[in-house]
């Protein structure tokens, strides 16, 4: 009598998984018996980081990915980050490694682009001030804007900056993309100030970069209409947020709405909740119900990829900070 | 030495053209020298209409016309009202006579459904909690839900149920128009119960007329999702406001906006200001900036066809109360 393994029980060694986060993500669950699944936080993320294969930054908004990479040290051979935005995690050992690194393309695109058409919508519409009259029980009448026939100038170009422009063009805004170099439908940064200067709608979708960083400042606020709105639902530290600030209170432009802050959480005290004509929210824009559950599945599938040894989409340019594009 | 008028001057007696309204409607002035102008209200209209040719109802919030319609008497040929709904006018001895009923159907359409769009999406993407949120300086991430892939029932196959749908489907909605009777792209009445029972969105944008006079009831009310939301932008009539009420309260429905109303406009305490989930808007959702201009234009287009005695567009079947279409 013979013992043996069944069959396929052989074991090569599980890959670990590392990941960034108290909470388990879900739909892991799919890789049971495939990996070795543990956790960590700011504070253990150095410590685990070394004997890890793969991490998963599930906590987003962490920068303890930047703080806790071991250089040259041994590193987990793929990251993936469960957003769009990679600038919270890139730092310039990661960028110089061979690690690789993919974003969450794919899952933000239209809740984004739904969001920012519910804005201009909304500003065209007046609905903020419709909402202000409603509380104080006043009927007054007023005249809204058209949508179709107004210009929008989305600055960022990638997944995120074109599913905005394909949702306001739907609408009929007369839309025009900006991004880092110009090709066929994409204007170049030397066309911005020019398109900044006649647009209605000047959206920010760009990712963080060291070009991108306060790109949004009191020059560029003062070269927009009077009429404009400003929308940003990039990263905060596009925009010089005391320069915009002014703009609204100088009434420079006519309105905006930031759903990303230089720091968020907002406080209760921050003086950007009440700055008249500024919509206010939460980084919600690309969240619907939902979207746990799709991170979890796109990272599932990335990882079927990954351990079949097979290439991986969504993979970040890890120079310029962003999954280059069409 | 002869005297002669000059050429052109031999004058075929002018129309009159009677104006219900204390301001001047713009345009009228490319009328002058053909058209004898003079203007009524409520208190005056009775004694004016039989030497007037023309009526142009320009306060079409006004019932003055249905009450002081002089019956078999002298009246108007022809009847123009600056508005898409004639409810406000029709009686049964204007509806009987052979004069001409049109109105500003062209106008309202498109504005209409980009203000219905504004409403889908900012509930969507609970935006009116998120102003609260910010009068109360909380930071609060929410879950938006998804507009794609949604489903919405509009009840009103004329063009502004038909501009709302062109919108919505714009939006990945899928959409359902029901109207009077049954036709290629439009449900019938037999087909409401079943398509409110499924709907994400349900948008009134039917005429006012006896048959869908208080159509939005307790029991369709009932029958609608719990995640349901209800657009009014028809008018007031066509909902039983006590029972949209107490649908909200009782959160038969999750959400509710109005545009219009059983009697407007709504005074400083009327209940309706603060009833939970339900937005309130002062009768504007067609009114975009020039549409006054618009309406004039668009009249002073009209005239010119019926002053050349060619047929007008935009006739009002009288019995049935708008303007039958495709």
């Amino acid at each position: 009598m013979t013992s043996a393994l069944p069959a396929g029980t052989t074991s090569a060694p599980r890959p670990t998984l590392l990941v960034l986060d108290a909470e388990p993500p879900p739909r892991l669950g799919r890789l049971t018996g495939r990996v070795t699944i543990e956790h960590a936080d700011a504070s253990t993320l150095a410590e685990r980081l070394p004997s890890a294969d793969v991490l998963l930054v599930w906590d987003f908004a962490s920068p303890a990915v930047r703080e806790a990479w071991p250089g040259d040290g041994p590193r987990p051979r793929w990251v993936h980050t469960a957003s769009a935005g990679v600038d919270h995690l890139l730092c310039p050992e990661l960028a110089a490694s061979d690690t690789v690194v993919t974003n969450a393309r794919g899952v933000f695109e239209e809740p984004i682009a739904e969001y920012v058409a519910a804005l201009v919508l909304s500003m065209a519409k007046d609905l903020p001030r419709g909402w202000e009259l409603q509380r104080r029980r006043e009927w007054r009448h007023r005249e809204g804007l058209r949508v179709a026939g107004s210009r929008a100038c989305v600055v960022g170009s990638g997944p995120i900056g074109r599913a905005i422009e394909r949702y306001l063009k739907g609408l009929g805004v007369l839309t025009a993309l900006v991004g880092r170099v110009a090709r066929p439908g994409v204007h170049g940064p030397e066309d911005l100030d020019r398109l900044l200067a006649r647009a209605d709608w000047v959206i920010a979708a760009a990712p963080l970069t060291e070009t991108t960083y306060g790109m949004f400042d009191a020059r560029r606020f003062g070269v927009m209409q009077p009429s404009a709105r400003f929308v940003n639902v990039g990263r905060g530290q596009l925009v010089v947020t005391d320069a915009l600030v002014e703009a609204l209170r100088q009434r420079w432009i006519a309105g905006a709405a930031l759903d990303v802050f230089e720091r968020e959480p907002l406080g209760p005290d921050d003086p950007l909740w009440d700055v008249p004509g500024l919509i206010v929210s939460p980084h919600m824009s690309g969240d619907t119900v939902g979207w746990r559950d799709e991170l979890g599945r796109q990272f599932v599938e990335l990882y079927e990829l990954w351990a079949a040894g097979l290439p991986l989409p969504n993979v970040v340019d890890k120079q310029r900070g962003y999954v280059p594009g069409h």
